[in-house]
């Protein structure tokens, strides 16, 4: 199955509402809509019906993931019964983001873009990069759906996009091993993981991994495709700018597969329904690997073969309202003397 | 005031509980239940009265945020009724983290940390420290409550403690200047951000930021003072292992105030109710600077004047279940020459 959510308008405001997509016949079935009606005809009232609807289907994915089994029983009867009234064709449909997560990882398991992508910086790729399917922390609240337009952040000149295939976790887990980690997976999507370059160069030097360079919009859809429906050894990943193919990659350069990006993301902490794991830049996937940028207006689709297409528009260049003013170097080390330290407890052993 | 969380047992479990706390006496009043019992007395039937208390006091402080003014006016009724009913001394709480943030940041805005860290690697603080109010993203998922057990993470050998004070954003902003930031923060809580050292300095090494090296567990509490009962500018900041100083600081050595914090992690995104940002560790606040480490089974408190004391215990080491195994080095760099690149449209003008 293929799970999304958009929006309708209604006498509070534009509401956020889980569909199954039926991509084939480009229809969306609105699944709270389908499954009060399913219990009408059961003999519930209305108010009931749509009370238990809502329970199940509530406008956030991750919050719908938390009953398991029990969602995809009713996502397949909703498909299966394809109620007439729950439909809305693509061409009415204003896209949310697939997903809504809690906690959103990227990682780097394509070696091909981390070697162009340090060769581009005239460096060499950490060893660490080959030891541990190493990840950073993204920003989940500023996550976009397919055909929002992207905001360039203030004071960025040099804007890309990553093409990347996500994981997103349908079961809570810890500590798992590769082997058990599809199990805890709901599906994949496509994430447009958007990078104003300039400023994300600049912020790695202290270390603490991208945070404005990638954090002013993340795109996520345009639907999630369940396992069942794919094979994810050799998908087809492509990036068309304006049209023009730009990126083509396969799922079948990974270095770390999915199960491995899952595996350690659960280590020594737990992995949750509605968490996105990106399995970072297919190798060429991105204009830093071409020598390539994007400008205000341009279109970028990513396409993803057996997930789907997602579409882009990136906005006009803002700039910032407030610059911070660098602070004087002043504080000396203070560490102590490592007889002082050694004299008390706790010392290090080392 | 002072707001917090607890669990308090029933029929389906433990359950969270919103608290305001009233820490000269030593009780905390249970919200939802002082917000049921006024309701009652104004005349509303038992389950309405449930109703209009769970949807003012859910478990969630990040849900309740949401409703902004509101939320407080009830709160400081709460505090001005005190009604008995509601009433549960500290001996009998047990304490949740105090918030469920949706996003946590670690920014790093007392120098003389960075200075004494980066002397015990032997290296010096980047510049970008000094230009911005750098930060990093930490994992929301694993925030525990004063009095819980710290997980020792698997592998791990050098664990040690942080000493921070931490911004609970009450109400969304974006593109704040550092005049603006306070209006959108609810106040300030203790932050122990335990950390595996040895596992910090291998990962570090990807230039990713801190991950598995501080998102086994992070301890906020054990309550949020809001701003209004504090002056934030000169608090003393204490650690205590089993009893014996190991850390004195003061806010008053903030390089970068927390104003500014909260602006920065504003830019070109959005801060929202709930949101926690870490200040970083005061000088002098954790092991690693005094050439000390914990052992199992440490007590560790934190105090910080006028707020608190957050006091935890962290475990007994633990194995991980799996361990990557590393990959060969296989990608040789796929760049476009120069030439062929500037041919095309998008191409780079630098």
């Amino acid at each position: 199955m293929k799970l999304s959510r958009i929006l309708r308008d209604g006498p509070d405001g534009d509401q956020p509402r889980m569909v199954a997509v039926i991509s084939d016949d480009e229809v969306v079935i609105d699944l709270r809509t389908a499954e009060r009606r399913r219990l009408e005809r059961q003999g519930a009232s209305t108010d009931a019906a749509g009370r238990l609807a809502t329970a199940l289907f509530p406008g956030s994915l991750t919050a719908a993931l938390g009953a398991g089994e029990v969602l995809k029983d009713h996502v397949t009867l909703a498909i299966e019964e394809r109620d007439e009234a729950a439909l809305v064709p693509f061409s009415e449909v204003n896209w949310a983001a697939a997903v809504d997560p809690p906690v959103m990882l990227d990682a780097s398991a394509f070696e091909q873009h981390l070697v162009n992508a340090h060769a581009r910086g005239k460096r060499t790729v950490p060893d660490l990069f080959y030891e541990l399917p190493v990840y950073y922390k993204m920003n989940p609240v500023t996550v976009l759906g397919h055909e929002d337009t992207v905001p360039w952040p203030g004071g960025a000149k040099y804007m890309d996009y990553e093409l990347e295939i996500a994981v997103v976790i349908g079961r809570t887990g810890r500590d798992l091993r590769p082997e058990e980690a599809l199990a805890h997976v709901l599906g994949v999507t496509v994430m447009n993981d958007f990078s104003a370059r300039d400023v994300q160069a600049r912020e790695m030097t202290a270390g603490f991994g991208p945070a404005k360079g990638k954090d002013f919009g993340t795109v996520l859809g345009p639907w999630v495709t369940t396992l069942d429906e794919l094979d994810l050894g050799d998908l087809t990943m492509l990036a068309r700018v304006n049209g023009e193919e730009w990126s083509r990659g396969s799922t079948s350069t990974l270095t770390w597969s999915l199960e491995e990006l899952v595996a350690y993301a659960s280590r020594n902490e737990i992995v949750v329904p509605g968490q996105v794991i990106g399995s970072g830049t297919v190798g060429l996937g991105c204009g830093l690997e071409l020598y390539r940028k994007l400008s205000p207006g341009d279109e970028v689709e990513l396409e993803i073969e057996g997930i789907g297409t997602l579409r882009n528009r990136l906005a006009e260049p803002t700039e910032t309202r407030w610059e911070p003013e660098a602070k004087e170097r002043k504080a000396e080390v203070t560490l102590p003397s490592r007889e002082e330290a050694s004299s008390k407890t706790g010392n290090r052993k080392d």
